[in-house]
């Protein structure tokens, strides 16, 4: 890599995680950072001397300018950078990037998106700024945005402009049930791995991708294969996944309408290899991007808006 | 009340709870016991001495004959009452009621039913004796059977036999998600109460009514209603309720096929008063017989099998 000096901190500050990416002046990953210090444990700790004791670790230069999203910017989070209201313009969710006051150096916070309706409320923090990372592919017509996480997110764009969204609850709904539901006997810790290698995970998707509602009442038959079939841990879990995501899919592909090109899929990691394999099975294009790639994208393109020029600072030896 | 002796000691032994009645030969209740030693808690202190104090505490006679119907007699029970395959007769299921080995009194445990199947495996312990306990409205013709809890079931019936039935997580999953989830936040412990007069109750409920695949991607929205709108604690748990109940009843609806009749509700107390205020909302007809009442009539039928005529025995002083 070439020694091109960082012109950005960029921070992805979430409820339990911290990561942090010194990008170059192309947005370039130099250093990167990931902790547990969510704002569960920086709340206790203090913000600011949790993300200098880091910038410190890299040997960031004191007036390094800092671009958060995340959860730090929530009532409950560093700074409160007030939702934007949908619709909302992806250019404008980054104008308003919120200063941290009495910092010691320049440091903002992406403001979260909210849908304020009586009907379908809804509040995404740190997803907006995934979709700002990919404006240029959505700048044009419909599109429909699929970011899968603890808390999917499901979005119709218009010509870069977020219309409406919904969150489902899929990852957590994963977590809960296969830690602290009657699951729990059926699915040993850590056999989630390799899930989309299972065939369970597909049989399974198949089956909740053509009754989504049949949720609540498949969840038992994990348990009940378990007794009546042997069923083992492995598959219990790729089965779990499969229902979900399968219930997520095929729901939100009834209730967010139709578009004529490609899904968009923002993730990575194993979770962009269940849903690829998901929508493969589905017959579903997609295009898909990184969900880091992404993030990195948008918090430099805040960047440009907010410090730009200050971008061109030396890095400290 | 009249001195007529009890012939049986009537019990549903859950996993979390235990409910003893003694009952006279006209099967009213003369004594009632409910703790919250269930499989949990008497597989570590015993079963028998569990069972033989209370019965000592409720003064029945040593040869006082014992009924039990749930959890008590899975394999990580009492005694394993082996499943009897669906299609179930009532009477057969009654009929296999197992002995427990060795007690000092006639004691007997109804087993469960299991719809053996790759694609749809399921069990019950402790339903089938509810249903047993109305089997004269069941008896001819087909039924759709709803029976509400922590889990949920759902059975179709023809003549008296169990055809097919399904299993629902609503109660589980109310809990999980009010307790252990982000709506925790939004859902103050013991909030739970009045829940059928809160009129978010209803809206919930149809709007998951009219589209139950909607589940997980509704969950959320109680979360932000509380963060944009101020919801109250009180009403983010009817909201639940009634978006858990609408996905059960919606999809059971669609997935479980039509009858005629009406459906067969047996709940007892605030459940009972939910899903009767749903079925009416939803314009379902349902016939209403007390779950309390059903368990013990069941289990009455099966002492009739099994302990008769041992049932005339004198009370002791």
């Amino acid at each position: 890599m070439n020694s091109s000096p960082p012109v950005l901190a960029a921070v992805d500050w979430g409820t339990t995680r911290l990561r942090i990416w010194l990008l170059d002046d192309s947005g370039s990953v130099l250093e990167e950072r990931r902790s547990n210090e969510g704002l569960s444990v920086a709340s206790t700790q203090g913000y600011e001397q949790t993300l200098e004791r880091h910038l410190g670790e890299l040997q960031a230069a004191a007036d390094l300018p800092v671009m958060i999203c995340g959860m730090a910017g929530s009532r409950q989070g560093w700074v409160e950078a007030p939702y934007v209201p949908c619709p909302a313009r992806l250019d404008e969710v980054l104008l308003s990037a919120v200063a941290v006051p009495s910092a010691g150096r320049s440091i903002r916070i992406v403001p979260g998106v909210a849908q304020r309706s009586d009907d379908s409320p809804d509040v995404m923090r740190g997803e907006e700024t995934q979709l700002a990372g990919i404006a240029g592919q959505i700048a044009e017509g419909e599109h429909l945005v699929c970011m899968p996480g603890t808390h999917s997110k499901w979005l119709r764009t218009r010509d870069g402009v977020i219309e409406t969204f919904s969150t489902w609850l899929t990852g957590e709904l994963f977590e809960l049930l296969s830690t602290g539901s009657i699951l729990r006997h059926s699915i040993a810790p850590g056999s989630t791995d390799f899930m989309a290698d299972n065939p369970a995970f597909l049989n399974w998707f198949s089956d909740a991708l053509a009754a989504p509602e049949m949720l609540t009442g498949r969840l038992f038959r994990i348990r009940a294969a378990m007794l009546l079939n042997g069923t083992s841990a492995e598959e219990s879990a790729a089965a779990l996944s499969g229902l979900l995501i399968g219930c997520e899919i095929g729901a939100a592909r009834r209730n967010m309408g139709g578009v004529e090109g490609a899904i968009q899929l923002i993730a990575s990691g194993p979770l962009a290899q269940l849903y690829q394999s998901a929508f493969a099975h589905a017959g579903i294009k997609v295009v898909v991007s990184d969900a880091d790639a992404a993030v990195r994208a948008g918090l430099m393109q805040a960047s440009g808006h907010h410090f730009h020029p200050a971008g061109a600072r030396r890095r400290q030896a």
